[in-house]
């Protein structure tokens, strides 16, 4: 079963869990000075409207009327009940997952690519600078810059740039100039951190251009909220009264923040991310501060680090290959409302093949965690003999990482 | 806007053409004795419930529950207005959409390859053998087959096994097993003539296996009206009282066919098929008996065709690459309820770009050719001043042929 909702059901306010934190966030540190960032200093890189939702105290921020009529090409998603999963693991566990990846660049960043160009569009800024690791977040930055009018341009990690030419196909198609980062090191293979130093050193000396990120910051975790709102009018919809556990996979937090901080305050409900063992920054990672780029350009951020120099192995889960977490997920890792699981690679894709061959969507290997977390879950909830609900978010499908797939199908894949 | 209908809406039942055409159909004739085929020629290639169905004269024709539950993990499509494209435009007629594209195959093809699949499972047959061309078809037949936990063994046009490895690895990730066709003639590029021969030759020859087809023949354009018959009641939703134009793509016919036949009784709404001007079956092709594949094995039908010698060049929109038509289309041709128009895929990617840059989804260079039609139609209109209502099939996304599109924006595309 499915449970749709009509485009005027679309949450017209986003939820914003600053001030419902059980412990306050620590304040980003300017990079040199060590003190707390003000807007000001963000002002070169941020419309005043993110600026404020960074550091908003309203427990509710209305979404603007523009937002929601480009929302609603694909929102809201569809909730999906597993059935033919569950079947397979012959579960008493009862399977949800919100399918993000019905959004035309395939997974959930729209949900704040869109509010970012808008709030960029409406202060006159007429170009943005961003980053991109397997292409995900790029596409959605790409995708949403066009619908507004604005110039794009995307760092790629050079090995994605090589790699997965398709991706940067899309962002051209929607008319985005992409290159490979680093810029100013042709041999350099490049990471995340590399390319968010090319996008900031772009956006900060260039009048005309702000910086926008996919992930991380308090103002993309808000705008994600979408997702659990809506999912909570669907469980609603199918006869839950709420999910015994809610999961997703987290690389920089914005996909689990997005179906999860909306169960903050509820009882009773299980938070669970699942991220890659082979960056397990939630499960293995210090909580510090840290810098966000290789480059130590940007403010520090507290939050669970492997370091800013941590280079993480190319595992093909490329979203999830990031050094730090969003602060609002560390917080609350911290304070232990959400807890953290860490799978290798190859468990990854034996779920998410499983997946697909019952379900039909193929997930994206970043999804393929979440997966992974769920099935698992499921089989513990039926050695157990528990009726749970489980609820996760389907981040992303896999049509552009089918070369992983192939590996793997294989015996080429490196299990970790 | 956009419009959705809640799951329990799915239309429970086929509109079956067949009874309500202008002239009858002509009945396919045995390829040896050139005799009109009965069932018992077909037996050993299909279920009886498709057989039943080629011939039916009943105008209704029940989709059975077990094909509902899975038609639901994506069905009711949505219905969208595509508002971006009309003011970019600037034309007075309202354009919707209804998004085939998104289905786990990504295309309408699992329309019929799901009923396809289920009445097979039904008659006890374990394995289906099919062609595919570009590997829309045979996507969706790999995904139908391991729902229902049937083999599924493809035949692939050669140079599209070669060059489109993705759509291979999908198939696999569903457990099918692709071989490049012809079997016999490693140095051979294939044609979806000679696919069909394989795949018809291997169902034939082994007791275990059934023939799968995914467009042309009457029961696959059955199985697609689910498209025609949810837009109608979404197009109600939004307010209008009928379509002024239908529009879809057209190679085998089952796209345009599932859009545009249940609007064949409706006075006063046009049907427009958007075909490729390098293989023009409806607009170049001549009204004859001929048969569906390179190598003469299949039954000869009434249709508009080519030749089946006709080896169309290598455009991208290998969907359309076919040198017949479905015998209901060519028939509603020929008596003129319905029309043709055919554009060179310079024209094509042109406006598939503009399509991705205003609403944002990618559409599959097949589709491209209904968006061509549409923009035509949107700006005649425009001429005009004429508040037309213009409906298309947006049958799939273009995220696997991305390729194309590298080549378009490049300027290396043959225009023609």
């Amino acid at each position: 079963m499915r449970w749709t909702l009509p485009s005027d059901r679309i949450p017209e306010a986003w939820f914003n869990v600053l001030p419902r934190l059980p412990e306050p966030l620590q304040p980003p540190l300017h990079p040199a000075t060590k003190q707390p960032v003000g807007p000001d200093d963000l002002a070169p890189l941020f419309p005043m409207a993110l600026i404020g939702q960074e550091m908003s105290a309203e427990p509710w921020i209305d979404v603007p009327g523009e937002v929601l009529d480009v929302l609603r090409l694909w929102r809201p998603t569809p909730l999906i009940r597993a059935r033919r999963l569950e079947e397979a693991l012959g579960t008493p566990a009862r399977i949800y997952y919100k399918d993000e990846s019905v959004s035309p660049a395939g997974s959930h960043k729209p949900n704040t690519a869109v509010p970012q160009a808008f709030y960029n569009k409406q202060d006159g800024v007429p170009r943005l600078t961003t980053e991109t690791g397997a292409g995900q977040w790029g596409s959605a930055l790409a995708f949403a810059t066009t619908l507004f009018g604005l110039e794009c341009k995307v760092y790629m990690v050079r090995t994605s740039y090589n790699q997965k030419p398709y991706r940067r196909v899309m962002m051209e198609t929607w008319g985005a100039t992409v290159e490979p980062s680093p810029v100013d090191e042709p041999d350099h293979p490049g990471s995340l951190g590399t390319a968010i130093s090319d996008a900031v050193r772009d956006a900060a000396t260039r009048d005309d251009s702000h910086y926008s990120l996919g992930s991380v910051l308090n103002h993309v975790l808000l705008h994600q909220t979408v997702i659990g709102l809506e999912a909570k009018e669907q469980l609603a919809l199918a006869g839950e009264e709420k999910p015994d556990i809610v999961i997703g996979c987290c690389g920089g937090g914005s996909n689990f923040g997005g179906i999860a901080l909306p169960f903050v305050l509820d009882e009773g409900v299980e938070l669970l991310a699942a991220e890659p063992s082979s960056c397990p920054t939630l499960t293995a990672g210090t909580f510090d501060y840290d810098f966000g780029d290789t480059a130590g350009m940007t403010p520090l951020l507290a939050m669970y680090t492997l370091g800013h120099d941590f280079i993480p192995p190319p595992i093909h889960a490329g979203g999830l290959r990031y050094h730090g977490d969003a602060p609002i997920i560390s917080n609350l890792v911290k304070s232990g409302r959400m807890r953290a699981v860490a799978y290798p690679q190859g468990k990854v894709f034996e779920a998410a093949v499983q997946f697909a061959r019952t379900q039909g969507t193929i997930p994206a290997p970043e999804t393929g965690h979440a997966v992974r977390a769920v099935v698992d879950e499921a089989l513990k909830a039926k050695e157990e003999g528990k009726e749970e609900v489980i609820l996760f978010s389907f981040s992303g499908h896999g049509l552009l990482d089918l070369q992983a797939y192939d590996d793997f199908l294989a015996g080429r894949l490196d299990a970790g």
